[in-house]
C-alpha cells in the first residue's frame, strides 16, 4: 500500500507510515507498548533529546563528523526544539526503562528529516544514519539522564519558578494589606492568643520563600549532566573531552549552567538528583496544602464557619444548592499537592530499583516529575490569580471574634501567675461570662489591671 | 462574533463555541483550571455520569419530569455513553473537588442536545434545563461520587479483569510446560535446595490469582452507590425510594449489580472504597513487581548472569551496543508498578482530608484509581503477550546450575546431623571442590549413602 | 570467667552470658545487628515462633522425633508461649531479611531451657538440638513467615477487633442520642442544606463498620501458613503432610483457624498477604482521620470556631495559655493513623523487593505491620473512652447555626427553579439578610410558601 | 499510702509515685495515653528541651527571674541534659500533638528536681515553678519545635555524618583497591561493555558524597529556632531580643550555629524544615538500597549466582541448610532503608495537615525523624564495618566472564558501523560462538582488527 514505507533494523524491516520521519525503531515500539495517546512521553523529553543531538554535532564536527552531515542533523534538531514536529513523538512513558526508544525515536526523526533536506526523501539511514551520526558518541544511557535534566531544570526554570514568585507576591502583598487587622489566634483550632492576619498571612509567604531555597539547592543536583558516559560510565566511544564539551554546549544552547557530571557511573547508575527534586516539590506541595487548607478555612461559612475571609466567587458552586460558593481553587491545589506527593513516591521506587550500571525506571521518573512541576505550575498560577489576589477580610466579623477570646487571659499570667490565669479562664468558659467578668467575680484581678493588661492589639509583638 | 453563543448562569452570561453542547458553568470551568489537555478527566468519568442521567431520568418520570423531557434526557445520555460525544467534555481533573463542574459538564451537554433534538437549537436551558431536568433529584455530591464508582466497576470489570486472567494464563501455561525442569533455587539470591521451574512459575501464578480475590473483595465495595443522598446525604429534594429505584436502573443500564449505598453521609462524605480499591491495585502491582523482577533475574546475561530463561526478543535493546536484547516488558511492567503505587499514595491522601458532609478530593482519586487501572490492565496484557508467552528455559544451562549447588547438602542433614553437614558444604565452598569430594574427604559420608541421599530429583516435594 | 559458657556453631565457639538460655547464632546476632534496645524485635514474634514449635513437636514425634525429646521441646515452647522467657529475646528487627536468626534465637532458648530440664545444665544442643530436634521438618524460610501470620491474626484477633467495636459502639452511642438534633451540613467547608447530629455521626460508625469488613477480608490471608514448605517451599525434609498437620496443631493451639497455604512457593517469596492486611489498616487509618478531624473541627472553639461539640476536658492544654483545652485525642489518633500509612509505605517497598525463593525482607514487614495494629488498637480504645463517649452536643449553638444558614434555600428550587432560588440567596448574602427577607425583597416567593416549604426538620431525610 | 505524693494542675490534685521528679501534668498523660514502654517519646526530645530549659533561664535572669531560681532550673536541666534523669520521661509520642505534655514534663521534673535542691522536698512548685520559672517567656508551641530541631540536628551531626562518612571511606578504599581489576558491565542486567570494579564502586561513593550534601542543605533548615515565637508567633510574654538571646544561648550549649527564625509564624505552624530534612535522608535512603542491592546482587552464588564478590561470613545462614551464608547485613540495610521511605510518608501526612498557628502533629513528626536518623546510622556503620570492609573480589570469576561477553562488539561499531556490528552480536548468541568466531564467519571483520580493537582494558575510559 503506498501509505507506508519499509524501514530496516538490525531485526529486520518493518512498514511505517509514509508521512512519519520515525524509523524502525519507533514503529516496533508502537507496537509493542500499546498504552493510549495520554500515556504519551512528556514532549519535553524529545525537545531536550534534540538539544543533545544539536550539542552532540557540535562537538563531533571536530571529531570525524562529516560537516554536511552535522549540518543538517544540527538543523533537523533545531526544529524538534522548536515544537514543528510533536507529532512524530508517538511513543508512550511505559517503554524500556533506560528511555532506549525514545532516544531511538528522536534520533530516526532527526536523521529523517536531515536525510529528506539533503536527499528529498524521507526517512532512512543515509547520508544521516540515526545511530552512527545523530547519536555518534552516545548511548541512550547518557543521553536520557541528560535529556530528563535538561527537561527538568528547564521547566523548574521557566514555568516553576515564575508561578511560586507569581504566588509568594500575591500573598506578601496581603501580608502589607493586612499588617494592621488583629485577630485571633487559633492553636489545636482552638482560640489563641491574638496576632494580625498580615502576620498570619506572613507564614505562608516564608513557608514559599524557603520552599524556593529548598528547590534550588535540589535543582542544582540536575545542573550536572551525564553526557559522554555512553553504555556505563566509561565513555566508550567518545572522544577525549567530549563530555565536558557538548555539557558547554548544552549550556550555550539552553542558557542555563549545565556541567558534566564529576561521576558518569553515578551519573547513568543512580537517579538520585530527580529523585531529590521530586522530594522538594513534595516538600512544596506539604506547604501548599497548609496554605489552601487554611484559606479554605478561614473562608469556611458564610454563616456557620469562621468566615473571617471572603473568597472570589468564580463560578456556582453546587448543582443542587443555588447561591452556593466553593473554595474551588483551594480544592484544586490541594489535589495537585496529592498527586505531587504521590508522584514523589512512584519516583522513590524507581529510584531505589536500579540495577548495577543503570537504573531502568528513567522514563516513568521523568515523566512523573515533570506533571509535578506542570501541576504545581499552573496550580499555585492560578491560585494566585483567582484565589489570593481577590481574596477580602471581614474586618467586622474578625473584630468580634477577637473580642470574646478568652485566651486573652495570657497576657495576665506574667501579673498574676499561670496558676491563677487558669482559674479565670475556666470560670468564664463554664459560665459563659467575659474574662473580666470572671476575673473580678473570682477577686484575681482588679479593673484597672486588666483594662492595662488585656488589650490584644498590645498582644501581637510590635 | 458568529461562532460564540451567549448560555447563562448564576454568574451572568458568558460566551461559548457555537460548535459546543455545553453551556455558561462548563465555559467557566474551562477558563478558571487552566491546566492542558493531557490533564482531562478521564472520559470514563463522563460517560458513568450520562449512566446516572439516563437512570435518573427513568426513575423521575414516575414522580413528576414531563416524558418528552425525560425521553429527550435519556436520547441523548446514551450518546454520551456510546462515546460520539467525547469531545464535548473538555474539562480536567483539577478543578472544585465535588466534580460539580464535571457534573454541570455532562448536564449541559444533555440537556444542550435534548434541545438541539426538540427545538433544532443547539445548547440553552429549555425546554430541557440542566439542572432542574437532566440534575432533576441529584446533586453533584452524590452524582459525582456514583459515577466514580460506576467507571471504576466498569474499568475493572472490562479491563483488569481480562488481563489479570490473561497474565495467569500465561504463567499457568509455563507451570505446566516446566513441570519437569529441575533447577537450583535460590533465597537471599544465594544457592538454596532446588524446586522445578514450574514450581517456581506456580508462586507468581498463585499471586495473581489472590490478587485476583483481593481485587474482587475491595471492587464490591464501589458496587455500593451514594445516589440519592443529594447534598449531603439526607436526599433532600429526592422522591421516595429514589436511591433504591435508581440504583436499580444503573444495574439494569450496566449489567453490574450495583445496588444503593445503605448508609448516604458515608458514601458523599468519604471515598474510603476508592481507596481501598486502589490499595488492592496496589498490592497487584507489588506482586507484579515481585514476578516482572525475577523474570528479569532468570533471563539475565546471555553470558553474564543467571541466564535460565531467554526473554523473547522484540527489538533493538541499545542505541550504543549493537546487538543488545532487553527485558523492556519487565521494565514497562515494573515501572506501570511503580506509578500504581504512587497513584495509591496519591489517593489516600486525598482519601483522608475530607472535612464534614464532603470529601472533596474526589475528582483527583476518580482519575488516579482509573489510571492506575488502565495502566495495569495494558501492562498485564502486554507482558503476557510480548513476555511471557515467548520465554524459553535453557535447560542446559539450568541442569549445569543445579548440578554443582552445594545446598543439596541439605537433604544430608537429616542422616548426619546439621552440623556435620554444614562442614561439608563449608569445605566444600572453600576448597573449589564438589560436596561429594568435600563429604569423603571430611570422612563424614559414605559414597553410596551420598548418591542415595543427594538427588536434586527427589529433592522437590513430589 | 564464670559469668559466661561457650556455645558453639558452625562459625566456631562463641562466649553466652552464663544466664542466657541462648546459644552461639543468637549470640552472634547481637554483636552482628548492633541496634539499640527500642529496634527488638516484637515479642508477639517469638511468642508465635514457639506456638511453631509446639506445633511441629506434636507433629514431628510421630516422625521419629524421641518422646522426651518432644515432650521436653513442647513444654519449654510453652514457657515461651506464656511469656515467662521474654527477656531471653534481645534480637532486633534490622537482622537476616528471612528472620533466621529470631527463629534460631527461640530454637535455642527452647533447646537451652529444655536441657536445663532434662540434664540440669542451661544451653547447649544435647539431648536437645536447636536445629536437628527443635526446628525439625522446618527451615526459616518457612517457619518465620508462619509466624508473622500468627503473630498478626491473633493481634487482630485479641487487640484490633475489640478496640475497633469499643469505638463503633461508642460512636453508635452517639448516632442514638444524637438522632433529633437537626444542624447545618458543610460541604466544601461551606454551609449546605442541614442533617441530624446523629446522621452526622451514623456516617463515622459505617466508614468503621466497613472498615472491619476489609480487615477480616484481608485478615483471611494470613490463615494461610507457609509452615512445611522448607527452604524453598518444595517440603524438602518433611514428613508426608505435615504441612496439614502442624497447621492443625497451630490451629488448635491458637483457637483460630488456621490452615496450610495452598501454595508454598507463594508463601515464601512473597509477603503479599500482610502486604494487605496492612493496607486494609491504612485504609482504616484514613477513616480514622477523617472521624478525628470532623470531630475536632466541630469541636473547635470555644468561642471562635464551630463549637457544636464540647470535648471531654481531660488535661490542661497549654504551658502559655491558662484554662485552655485540646482536643488531645483527635490529636493523638491523626498521628497515630500517619504513621501506619507510614508503615504501609515501608511494608510496599518491603514486600515488592523479593527475589526468586524468599522475600527477606520480613522482619520489617511483621514488625511494621504488628506496630500498626498496636498503635490503632491502643489508639481507637483511648478515643473512645477519652473523646467520644464524654462528648458533649451544644445544642443551643447547633440551632442557632442552622436557622441563619442560607442553603435552606435548596428547599426552594423544586417549587421556584434552581436559578430563582440561587438568586435569593445570592441576595442574602451580599446584603447580609434572612433568606425569607431576601425572597420576599426579591418577588420570587411568597410568606406562606416560604414557611411551608422551609423547614429544617423537614429537610433530613426522614 | 506512702509511695505517693499529691501534685496539682488546673485540673485539681492527683497522686504521682513519690519518687517521681515530675509533677501533675505529666502524671495525667501517663494515664491518657496508655501506650506501652516502646512508644516512648524518643530521649533525645527532653534531653533538647532541657537544654531550651537551660538557655532560658540563662536570659530570663536578666528579665526578673530570680537568680536563685535560675541556677536551680540551670543545674538541674544540666542533669537531664548529661542523661542521669532519664527514667523521668515516661510520655509515649501519641500524646498532645504540640508536644506539650512532654514540655510540661521536663518542666515538671526541673521544678522538682530544682526544688529538691532548694528546700530537700521533690516535686512542687515552690520555690520553682515549672510553668512561671522553668516556662517563663515560653510556649511549648515554640519550645518543642525548637527541641526537635536541636535533637534532629545534633543527631545528624554526632551520629549521622559520622556513620556515613564511615561508610564512604569504606566504599573510596575499595575504589582505588580494585582500580585494575577489569569487569564485564550489565545494564537493564543485561551484559554490556566492561568497567573496573573500582569505577563501579566510585559511583556508589558518588551516590554518598550527594547525599550528605543534600543531607547538609536541608539540616541547615533546623538550624532556625521557633523558641520566642511563644503561643502563636508574636512573642506574647517574652522580653525584647528574647528569640535572638536565646538562640545564641542554644548555640553556645551544643556548639552548634543555631540562630532564631526569621519569622515564627512559619516556625510554629509548619513543620517544613523537618519534612525537608527528613525528604533528604529518604533519598539517602534510595541510595543505599541501590548499593546494598549491587552488593547482593555481584555476591549472589557462590556457584549458581553473579559472583564477583566475596561477601564477609558473619553467621550461619540457614537454620535448614547447612553452610549457608547469606548476605545479612544487605538485607539489614534495605529493611533500614525501607523504613526510612515509610517514616517519610508519614512525616509528609504529619506535615501537611497543620492547621493555622500550629501544626499539630509534632511528636509523630520528630520521633519520626529521630528514629530514622538513628537507623541510618547504625545501619551504615554495621553495613562498612561488617559488610564492606571484608569483602573481596573473586578475579577468576570477574576475568572469565568479561572475556566471553557479547558487548564487546560496541567496540568496533566506530570501526564497521552498527549495523554490521550488531550483525556479528546476534551470530554469536544464537550460535554461541565467541564474537571472533561470528566477526570472521560472517567476514565483516578481519583478525587483526578484531584483535586491535577488542580489548577490555582498552575500553573502560582511561
Amino acid at each position: 500500500m503506498a501509505d507506508t514505507r519499509t524501514e530496516t533494523d538490525s531485526f529486520g524491516p518493518i512498514e511505517v507510515p509514509a508521512s512519519a520521519y520515525w524509523g524502525a525503531q519507533t514503529q516496533r515500539s508502537i507496537e509493542n507498548f500499546p498504552f493510549g495517546e495520554r500515556e504519551r512521553m512528556p514532549i519535553a523529553i524529545p525537545h531536550a533529546l534534540a538539544i543533545v543531538k544539536q550539542a552532540a554535532a557540535r562537538v563531533n564536527r571536530a571529531h570525524g563528523l562529516d560537516a554536511k552531515v552535522a549540518d543538517a542533523i544540527e538543523a533537523a534538531a533545531a526544529e524538534v526544539v522548536a515544537g514543528t514536529l510533536d507529532d512524530q513523538f508517538p511513543l508512550v512513558i511505559w517503554q524500556t526503562g533506560s528511555g532506549t526508544q525514545t532516544n531511538m525515536n528522536v534520533n530516526e526523526v532527526i536523521a529523517g528529516r536531515a536525510n529528506e533536506a539533503l536527499t528529498g526523501k524521507r526517512g532512512g539511514k543515509a547520508p544521516v544514519h540515526p545511530n552512527d551520526h545523530v547519536n555518534m558518541a552516545q548511548s541512550s544511557n547518557d543521553s536520557f539522564p541528560t535529556a530528563l535534566h535538561i527537561a527538568a531544570a528547564r521547566t523548574v526554570h521557566d514555568r516553576l519558578y515564575p508561578a511560586l514568585n507569581r504566588l509568594t507576591d500575591a500573598i506578601e502583598a496581603k501580608v502589607k494589606a493586612w499588617d494592621g487587622i488583629v485577630k485571633i489566634g487559633r492553636t489545636h483550632l482552638q482560640d489563641a492568643t491574638p496576632l494580625t492576619l498580615g502576620q498570619e498571612f506572613s507564614g505562608y509567604a516564608a513557608q514559599l520563600v524557603a520552599g524556593r531555597k529548598r528547590i534550588e539547592a535540589a535543582a542544582a543536583g540536575v545542573l550536572l549532566l551525564a553526557q559522554g558516559g555512553t553504555a556505563v560510565g566509561t565513555g566508550l566511544n567518545t572522544s577525549p573531552g567530549f563530555d565536558v564539551a557538548v555539557a558547554a554546549e548544552i549550556a550555550d544552547l539552553t542558557g542555563l549552567p549545565f556541567v558534566t557530571a564529576p561521576n558518569k557511573f553515578e551519573a547513568l547508575a543512580s537517579n538520585d538528583a530527580l529523585v531529590h527534586l521530586s522530594a522538594a516539590l513534595a516538600t512544596l506541595a506539604v506547604s501548599l496544602t497548609k496554605i489552601a487548607n487554611d484559606i479554605r478555612l478561614l473562608g469556611s461559612g458564610p454563616r456557620s464557619g469562621l468566615a473571617e475571609l471572603m473568597l472570589p466567587e468564580n463560578e456556582p458552586g453546587s448543582s443542587i444548592m443555588p447561591g452556593k460558593v466553593n473554595p474551588t481553587q483551594c480544592e484544586m491545589l490541594t489535589m495537585v499537592a496529592a498527586q505531587v506527593i504521590g508522584n514523589h513516591q512512584a519516583v522513590t521506587i524507581g529510584g531505589l530499583q536500579g540495577h548495577l550500571e543503570l537504573n531502568v525506571f528513567k522514563p516513568l521518573i521523568g515523566a512523573a516529575v515533570l506533571r509535578s512541576i506542570d501541576l504545581l505550575a499552573t496550580g499555585m498560577e492560578s491560585f494566585a490569580e483567582r484565589a489570593v489576589d481577590g481574596m477580602e477580610a471581614d474586618e467586622r466579623r474578625i473584630a468580634e471574634l477577637v473580642g470574646r477570646s478568652l485566651m486573652l487571659v495570657t497576657a495576665l499570667a506574667p501579673e498574676i501567675g499561670y496558676d491563677n490565669a487558669a482559674k479565670i479562664a475556666k470560670h468564664a468558659h463554664h459560665e459563659r461570662l467575659t474574662l473580666k467578668e470572671a476575673g473580678l467575680a473570682l477577686g484575681l484581678i482588679d479593673e484597672a489591671t486588666f483594662d492595662r493588661v488585656v488589650r490584644p492589639e498590645d498582644m501581637i509583638g510590635r
